[in-house]
């Protein structure tokens, strides 16, 4: 099995192939971080270069010590005290952070497609560069994605996490769909590995031709409810999904405490699902909002500091596949 | 002498070997910074994450620098661009750089007693976690009280730093008490080695009631003046506060020329004090406020850039007996 | 050749000899950066503080980069989370840095002159500490100077630039002269390798003043223009200098339409000038202002990559000259 992908922009068109290769590769990682010394030398002398034009801590300190781990240069681009302030384009400084010398760039950008636009002009300039999408607007989120894949392969088998063991599980998705990146992601990943992937949350976030997401060949199937107790009998996995505040005064919903009443995970729910069922987050968890703050500290159930951990591992092996690769 | 210790929280409960262990591995790494490779391997592999909710260059530099010369990997937290804007709860946030691989965190809140919540949570969840308090509101800034102590103590033995040095010597602290955790930190180290720590200030920002901060078990006397001329009389180390603009506003004080007539230490008051009389300041400075600027520039008397070089040795001392310590 | 100048603040005094020194040092770097390992360990165990008090993302890159593959350690001041808003004095934040352990202080700040008060200040000291200035208001910008230098050098000889290769050749520089810090330092080197300098822009960005720059000693002649076409006649390189928009507001020129009309660069503009002429911008770019979009992206004749690139390879050298240099 040899990479053959120079960028990650989105899940959609990924083979079984590939997330196995991913998720061996993040499963060594892992083993990395477990011993005393941590670091690896794969990266040293590549220079890898955070643009977050979106602000984030979480993302970037994961990307930013996977990054360390592998030995790789980091710079960090700042929009804020930038050129962008000055006029420059998007592009533009692009190419600026490559003629520094840049070999992978991670973007975050409030608008979808950004990193794509990028990929493109950096592909035409024959520049060998990689772009790692760590978020578009609403479009794709791919690390949180294989993160969280990477997660629940290794609860069915930690030792050998691949993508078959989610054949047939029935996994949960909760919550704002319509904004939520990490749910394309999600349902990409999901589907392909042959889970039922059922969506749940109210309908002005969730419509109903949010189906057509799946692809054509994705053994999984993708189902819609609106209703939290008719999505969760017999569920393996539940993800839930960060409600942004913002939706409240777009009028997408009523209040909070609404939402939470109707869509809001609690102990209360477990006994309709699996026995050991498990419960994902990507973070920062609204307390009492998505999900009781009794459940999410509840460590026999809660996957939220797993996927953290995870999250180092999984973002190694995508630097190291990336960073490594040659055509 | 063994290292007992996880978290740095407070000086209150110090006993005198632990000072004097300090004091002796600051005063190694003293000669480490004087060698031409700084760098020593002691924490390589072992990430520090700075959590400055309250920002700060001078004390974050100062961590940093120590943590790169113990080969750490760091991690920036920064409030302005994170998480916490979208809600979540501090616990969480240093939950997430502990599922990230974090053993350090180095803790500034203008809140006090913010670092001992995160110091329990972090051993409730049997982290093995150490928490350094950087500063937490008017509490304490035990890293900033152990450099003072290491300065005045190399000042008397530079080869072989240790606490009886300071047995009755008398040492002045002048300026703003009651809003000074430096003060704090420093009256319980400072007792604690059986100096004798006078106290001066306008009555407004030094009330009574602080004789009672003092350790039953403490070799030192505390004292309190509210003339500057009383308390200085063969004072061997001034030690002088930064005053905060705002408690003119707040109606402490009448203006900060007054507060200099009465408070401020100039050339003309080291004549009543100890020959060999040396000056501390924790900075950044006010000049012509808490001290002139002509004496703050005497080197012959002001500590000041000791202060800030030894800074670092006290900072790789602690960051090292964290990083190293197990149970 | 031995390297004998602590600071780099202005390129008015420089002689041929340094010029030669520092364009070969820079060429072993881009040979450095060529090759797998970027990574050399000249400046171990040194400090590198950048201290931008302006804000750069650009600049403040090129220079952590330069300093990361030379394996210097780095600190960051940030004027907005520091002791400057406690109202700390500049020298006072310096000196604070020079206790630390700092060996070179890059340093960028509005005001002309500020680099040159903090050197005076740390050679008074003795501290053994180098200011490299950075930009300073509408002064100088050395590092930009040399980079244009170096990029035109390698230009006419990349195997083995230096300053000789310039004599007689004519290099016009297009606009905003009277603000330009990146033009003042360009005609200082360019003249005393005995280039012929254009300069060209607006007569309310170009006074007649502009003529009396030039050292007395340089074999380059100085000349001025207010009209595009008669600067641009046989030229063999055109530095375009970026268009501030506070310009317009300040009723120093129209409007950015009006300005590109007269003193834009297209590729009509390039055949009254040598064959094989070549386009140089210190960026970011506006594009269809100072120059058109297509010949900014037309990789035959703009030089604009090729300066950020090298810019790394001459601030490597800058730092190691300054970093190993030794009275």
């Amino acid at each position: 099995m040899i990479w053959r992908r120079r960028h990650i922009l989105s899940l959609a068109d990924w083979e079984e192939e590939e997330y196995n290769i991913l998720l061996q590769t993040a499963s060594s990682f892992s083993e990395v971080l477990l011993r005393h010394t941590k670091k690896v030398p794969a990266l040293q002398g590549l220079v890898v270069t955070n643009m977050f034009f979106e602000p984030s801590t979480r993302t970037r300190s994961s990307f930013e010590l996977a990054s360390k781990r592998l030995s790789a240069d980091i710079l960090n681009f700042s929009p804020g005290t930038s050129s962008l302030v000055k006029g420059e384009t998007i592009l533009d400084t692009a190419k600026t952070y490559l003629a520094m010398g840049t070999n992978i760039m991670v973007i975050r950008h409030k608008q979808a497609g950004v990193p794509k636009i990028i990929a493109n002009e950096m592909d035409r300039l024959q520049s060998g560069v990689s772009i790692l999408n760590a978020g578009d607007g609403m479009h794709e989120h791919p690390s949180q994605g294989l993160l969280d894949l990477f997660t629940i392969c290794s609860e069915l088998d930690s030792s050998y996490p691949r993508l078959e063991l989610l054949q047939g599980k029935k996994i949960v998705i909760v919550g704002d769909i319509l904004h939520s990146r990490v749910a394309r992601s999600n349902i990409w990943s999901l589907t392909k590995a042959g889970a039922n992937v059922h969506l749940v949350g109210p309908p002005t976030l969730l419509p109903k031709w949010f189906t057509d997401i799946k692809n054509t060949d994705s053994k999984g199937q993708l189902f819609i409810h609106w209703n939290l107790e008719d999505a969760l009998k017999q569920a393996d996995f539940i993800m839930t999904l960060r409600l942004q505040k913002e939706r409240m005064t777009e009028a997408l919903l009523p209040s909070s405490r609404e939402y939470h009443k109707y869509y809001g995970i609690t102990h209360n729910h477990l006994n309709i699902c699996q026995p050991n069922v498990k419960i994902l987050h990507p973070g920062p968890v609204n307390r009492g909002i998505e999900i009781s703050s009794k459940l999410i500290d509840d460590l026999s159930i809660s996957l939220v500091q797993k996927q953290i951990t995870n999250g180092i591992a999984v973002r190694m092996a995508l630097l190291f596949l990336l960073g490594t690769f040659s055509e």
